[in-house]
């Protein structure tokens, strides 16, 4: 390759010398064994503790203080990848990874995903590389249509979709997208009297968004939800905190209602809240990041009843769509409310596609300019599985969570603690069991009861045989058993319940 | 795998049934497959138009109007991204590709990109994995030291390094770190008195980032760069800028200096600068997000000599320094302003390991709570490679600038338009050139230079022979040739060079 030759310092003599570093046969033959390795890794994934086991600190006592100054072959460091860093993996892809969301990968999108770093454009304009702005809008409307948006959301309908890295920044980018609608109205002045709305169960990524976007923290409204209503977000309650803020003079912005939300995988009713919101043009995102996948299916769909009347709505193809991270999928039906907040012009990125206005530059749906062509992954998915497939994944994740449901139920030291909705289950030991009896009152117990739960979550994960973790709602610890890893089966369901079982046994008998 | 049965619809009977979707073995089948389609696409990317011909809406042409039921064999898949994608694609990888900046891949970070999906963990705090959390620590300091960076910037120095996914979004989160330490002084109530600087030639990502953290439009200030001074923000301008806005009753905030502008790769002046920032305790952040990969050669660092005052600095690995898209390095003085700003703590992520407060977890030092393990990239490529390496490939580009701007030189029709102090060279038809003699007064002539070079831009762009941008200063429309693909030998660059005389021929003769 080439016959570079090098000016400065003498370090050329002493060092192997590669002339440039995308050599493709070097590439190719360094990138079969990283497929080999790979391959054997999900063969033996459930081989290792699925929890990492490590001690804060431990790489930096293995690796040296430096980077070297010479080359190392990748032999050498595929070793150390398995020796050093694969005991501080927590194994999300482990068949017995069941802690916050899943985060699934699958064949199609891993190959989906080295296709956009083969070609590695910076799609940030539809000059820089046609093809990546143009899938994107393709499986966009295609993945709308499979979740039956109303057309308004579509590109075929004027709306559109656009994929960004995750919740957090399509609700950054939506906020401040109806942040600037309405400042346009009410002068910049009044940003201080701007009111955001979600759950005591919504994400932290709105609380997040809201404050980098300037509202003020004393006007974000976490409203409380309850048990009664299955930590639902209710109309009323959600109608009673605007009365208070117009009272207060203040100015009702923004509601981000959640399908499947992070604790319990709650549904927020959308027709009601939107009932309230159209009084005050509020605008609403919904935010179905892990359950919006499982709409795909007929049986599913329903919990979108309503949507017609939000402004936006996104969900994470990374979550419970077999897709790797990063890869959010936002739908508006205005984009020009987005690009009139996000679009930067810069005389550098000028081109005479963007001047005609007919194409796509997603440059001015996001925050940020450079952008990955994560098109290709989401493209994969759906073409390597085909609708019917991809149903029956999620179908067949939704099964086993009935499985693992009922063998909690079958077990009087338990309950579950929040209805099933998708392929999460909620539990906790019981607060009735006859192992709290000898504590006196029901707070007593429920107290009682919460540090037992918490307590076997820890033994559990570090028992290395299986992760999950925890959510507290309403006063309650409860222990979240999230299926969704792509090597899960029902038998490893199972024997995680045996694994909960003995380990509840084990502190009992302690 | 598995013998999950499905109870819903009888979709089954009628399509390939796939039980789940990353069976080891079929991972390993089609990853060699892909690893050689993208090993082919290297070897042959020269033979492609660099920038893509197709025509807008030139895909939904091609593609179905909706996603398949049925699975498709990846066979098919492969060849519909060579004959759909591929045309549709400019090619970044491309040995002629010089628009924009570099977005270089190399082999080595392709592999980490692969362990990085492979892997598939979401690392957005330390416990879950803690080794994504820990390699980032340890290769942001190794970076950190091959910059010579002040050591209060890195980890073994109470500071810190985060990988980002890009300059936009290091900019928004120091931004809203020293707006928010501003505002707790202040006030919230006062976030319409707060002034961001830059210069007009600083990225559109300060005016953006700006605009989303709540900063009135009518505070930014894009301080006027001139020819004079090379088009480098000044420190008497600054000054002036400030003294304006203090007697206005504003208060400045924060400055964004630039070593190596989107424009013309110019360098703004650390020392002087900082010199006047600091009497107003403004936060000074650095974009070195192309040039400052070269700071790991010693006959460079000199351009980050005053960095010491300055509060965060970033570069993008991903442009000029051989990572794939994306991949944007920051550093802090201070974490805990950073902490301060982004921090959320909900329950369903509290965990021992946290509480500790003796780990690092990085949902808080960036917009997003996910998080891709990006450090895997940066690690091997800083292993594969060697420093020494490193550096020369960074100079052989360098030298080919060299070689470039020589040849413009020695071609009386054209000019160097800037100075060049890495490896881009800016230049245009000579508004003194002979070509433009019927042109009587400069004004015309300088038009006229600049009407010719915009045309003989569009015309190598369209020849796909070799694809490059412009940038416009100073009234001046100059071509950029930003020399940094991987691929890029100096044959390509001397070959780019007789094209454009060719077509500065064809455009005289016309």
């Amino acid at each position: 390759m080439g016959s570079i030759e090098f000016e400065h310092e003498a370090e050329n003599n002493s060092i192997s010398v590669i002339n440039q570093p995308l050599d493709p046969e070097e590439f190719r033959r360094q990138g079969h064994l990283v497929i080999d390795f790979i391959a054997d890794y999900y063969k033996n994934v459930e081989k290792y503790p699925v929890r990492s086991q490590v001690e804060p600190g431990y790489l930096c006592k293995r690796l040296p203080e430096s980077a070297p100054y010479n080359p190392e072959p990748i032999e050498t460091i595929l070793q150390d990848v398995q020796q050093h860093i694969v005991p501080g993996i927590t194994h999300w892809q482990s068949p017995n990874y069941f802690a916050y969301y899943p985060n699934s990968g699958s064949t199609a999108s891993f190959l989906g995903e080295m296709l956009c770093s083969g070609f590695n454009v910076v799609g940030f304009n539809w000059i820089s590389s046609p093809a990546a702005t143009e899938l994107e809008n393709i499986v966009m409307d295609w993945l709308g249509e499979m979740l039956e948006l109303p057309k308004s959301f579509l590109f075929s309908g004027n709306g559109g979709g656009v994929i960004q890295g995750t919740t957090c920044e399509a609700i950054l980018c939506t906020l401040t997208a109806a942040r600037d609608q309405t400042l346009r109205k009410i002068g910049t002045e009044n940003i201080g009297k701007l009111v955001v709305y979600g759950s005591d169960q919504t994400h932290s990524a709105l609380q997040k968004a809201a404050h980098i976007a300037g509202i003020d923290a004393k006007n974000f409204r976490a409203v409380k939800t309850s048990k009664s209503s299955s930590f639902c977000l209710s109309a009323e309650a959600l109608q009673a905190t605007i009365n208070s803020d117009i009272e207060d003079g203040l100015i009702p912005l923004f509601l981000c209602a959640t399908i499947g939300t992070t604790g319990i995988a709650a549904v927020d009713p959308l027709q009601p809240l939107c009932e309230v919101t159209k009084r005050y043009g509020i605008w609403v995102h919904i935010d179905a990041a892990y359950a919006g996948s499982a709409c795909i299916c007929p049986e599913f769909r329903h919990f979108l009843d309503g949507i017609e009347n939000a402004d936006s709505f996104s969900f994470n193809a990374h979550k419970w769509f077999f897709t790797t991270l990063d890869c959010c999928c936002l739908w508006v039906k205005n984009p020009s409310a987005l690009i009139k907040s996000l679009s930067t012009n810069p005389e550098y990125l000028r081109n005479k596609a963007s001047d005609t206005k007919k194409v796509v530059d997603y440059k001015d749906w996001q925050i940020t300019l450079s952008r990955r062509f994560r098109a290709l992954k989401l493209w994969l998915l759906l073409r390597s599985y085909g609708v019917g497939n991809l149903r029956n994944f999620l179908r067949s994740h939704v099964k086993m969570a009935k499985v693992f449901e009922e063998l909690v139920r079958s077990d009087k030291r338990f309950e579950v603690a929040a209805p099933r909705n998708f392929s999460m289950v909620c539990f906790k030991v019981s607060a009735s069991s006859s192992l709290l009896k000898h504590e006196n009152d029901d707070n007593e117990k429920e107290k009682k009861s919460n540090e037992v739960t918490e307590t076997l979550l820890e033994k559990i994960n570090a028992s290395g045989k299986a992760c999950m973790t925890h959510a507290v709602v309403g006063g309650m610890y409860v222990i979240r058993v999230s299926i969704g890893a792509s090597l899960t089966e029902e038998k490893h369901v199972v024997g995680t319940w045996k694994v909960i079982q003995q380990h509840l046994d084990a502190i009992l008998s302690s």
